[in-house]
């Protein structure tokens, strides 16, 4: 390819990147004048009057009511319209897939769950089910589908994000499923997939407890245990994806056997049902609130399980900072959502069992969006797919 | 800017991009033709002429004599000119100095030592050392100034590589050293610096025992701990350059209290003088290789001590998988190479401690470059100082 050629292409790609820039300015400083905008892409008044009346009549922006600058001038601002674009974010978990619908402001406006019990969760029922829901919940909004970007899916498991499957999911009992292919073909709409908390921490720095920090750990514990991590504005993924398998990490060289036949696993101290064990050896709860119940009401048992699950926690922690470097740590999943009391026991363990050169500069906090994380981040990642040849 | 401006820098830019792609190819494929050259980089052959010419005008590259191509055929190839640059590398250690003069070819041409006791490991004195080391290699060698890209140095702690400053060293002593800015004032030439595992991982990447393994964790092992990680061809640094401070995470929660005053620290139990007081216990020994002629002597008390140790190096091994993902482990450090029977036992312990998700597609295997990683990364950073604006 010569030069000539290059420039001519360059030109087209530099439209799109206009374009594209052009929208992203006005999404993250609206509302916004025409002359800022300017400012900020330093492209020409005219180049942006053009983007702008093409985005106008794309239904992607539209013009606000004069507002005061403060200094007595009145300037029309441009700010994205809110119905110009949706995507879809899908949350699936063991018992119950979450799905919302994201408009282009980036907010959920509408959220469905859907139960499914084990035989439902086969790959091809999900599916179906998915496509089913999602296209309800278009009718119910009065949606066209032209409008729809895709769909974006976390997922608990080892995903090839970029082949769109799920290798393995232990929680799901999948493994080689081209979960993106079956969703394409029942709903007709794009699909991006990934693990699920590196879809919940994308969903933390985009809209969370997190909003723009881009050293952050995310420890996600529950029935399940995992942490992913947030550097630099990506997302870690290690060799294959599987950074931050946290629950067969070693906690204890001579600790409990682990149902994997490795000795001292994390999962065999902190997940819910080893807190379910414990307390069991006291009194024949039913299920974890109980728990939660008896250490409220000081009940020394109970207080002791809480007790010496936050030093577990602290010194998982303690592990992570040491090998990832981040500079917030979001804890997150059930645990902390149903018993917040937990997150002040864990910070007050940090004061001990982080090593002193990362202590002091080390925030760690609880997860704003809760169980929304995961819908809010795969719809942020449905809303790129626009942005793909 | 508009589009015309844009197009002229453009040009500028791909005509540096160009030659520097070119360089590149022949470096990676010497001896190559320029026909090769021209198929791999899609320029045409008058474009290949015209920038083999400048390099070769520049003393960089080289015609080899002719050389059959196996139908019959003969052709000229280009190598790089061995002698066309230097860089040299430089790994400081708490009581030597290691330094290195690398050439075009990226190999070492001279080596020296130089040891220095705790006063001369003040920051000015180091430096002065440095430079007058380096000035008497370079004599020596009879190699010009002007053909020296620059230093790269390798150092225990915590570096500000972009600031080139010495935030915090431990084993030096130091705090807040601007080691780039008194390297260039001492010597006159450009300087890059990064904490020593770091560059030492890079060196085995680009000339070791990982060459091309792009998903590689190195585990150090010796008077301290420590790992860095590759990871898709790039160092990662974690938030503040910190990554990977093995150390002092925690083994064993209720094991040894450490001298941060932490409990269970891993270096209580596997850096070079936590061996060395357990051995005392048994035997007065002087140094750490009394240890290891014991354990090779099959005394069972030194065989416990070094079984012990692959124990826990295999549950760091785990720990550090679970998180980072890399496909491959290298031991270096003092303890392999002085105790190379340690990397079968932890290879064995490995088949039951790594998590099995992981197990079967671990390589974990020695450094192949040892001692000279260091330097060898260090002199391959400074080369990549030519490319600098």
């Amino acid at each position: 390819m010569d030069i000539k050629q290059m420039v001519k292409q360059d030109q087209e790609v530099i439209k799109l990147h206009n374009k594209q820039l052009v929208l992203e300015v006005i999404r993250k400083h609206r509302p916004i004048s025409r002359a800022e905008i300017s400012k900020a892409t330093k492209m020409s008044a005219t180049s942006i009057g053009r983007i702008v009346n093409e985005l106008s009549g794309e239904g992607l922006v539209k013009e606000t009511s004069l507002t005061s600058t403060g200094v007595g001038r009145k300037a029309i601002k441009l700010d994205i319209e809110p119905g110009g674009r949706y995507s879809i974010g899908v949350d699936i978990q063991k018992k119950r897939i979450l799905i919302g619908v994201m408009d282009f402001s980036e907010k959920l406006v509408l959220k469905e769950q859907v139960v499914h019990t084990a035989e439902e969760a086969a790959p091809e029922a999900t599916a179906a089910l998915i496509a089913q829901t999602v296209r309800q919940c278009l009718e119910d909004r009065g949606i066209e589908r032209s409008k729809v970007a895709g769909i974006g899916v976390g997922t608990p498991g080892v995903i090839d994000h970029a082949g769109g499957i799920v290798l393995l999911s232990a929680t799901l009992g999948w493994r080689n499923i081209p979960l993106s292919a079956m969703l394409f073909e029942a709903t007709g709409f794009n699909t991006v997939i990934d693990n699920d908390l590196k879809v919940k921490i994308l969903g933390e720095y985009l809209f969370g407890s997190t909003k723009g920090l881009d050293k952050t750990v995310l420890i996600n514990v529950g029935t399940g245990i995992g942490a992913s991590l947030i550097i630099n504005g990506e997302i870690f993924r290690g060799g294959s994806n599987s950074a931050g398998e946290l629950g067969h990490t070693t906690l204890d060289p001579n600790g409990n056997l682990c149902s994997c036949g490795k000795r001292g696993c994390l999962q065999t101290y902190i997940e819910e049902s080893a807190l379910l064990a414990e307390a069991r050896r006291i009194k024949p709860i039913e299920d974890i609130m109980q728990l939660f119940e008896a250490a409220r009401a000081q009940e020394t048992w109970a207080m002791e399980i809480m007790h010496r699950t936050s030093l577990y926690i602290g010194i998982t922690i303690n592990n992570i900072v040491c090998l990832y470097n981040p500079d917030t740590v979001i804890i997150s999943g059930d645990l902390v959502e149903n018993y917040g009391e937990i997150l002040e026991l864990i910070q007050e363990q940090c004061r001990t069992v982080i090593w002193e050169q990362f202590r002091d500069s080390l925030k760690v906090i609880a997860s704003e969006l809760a169980g929304q994380a995961i819908v809010m981040g795969a719809g942020a990642l449905a809303l790129q797919l626009d942005k793909q040849p």
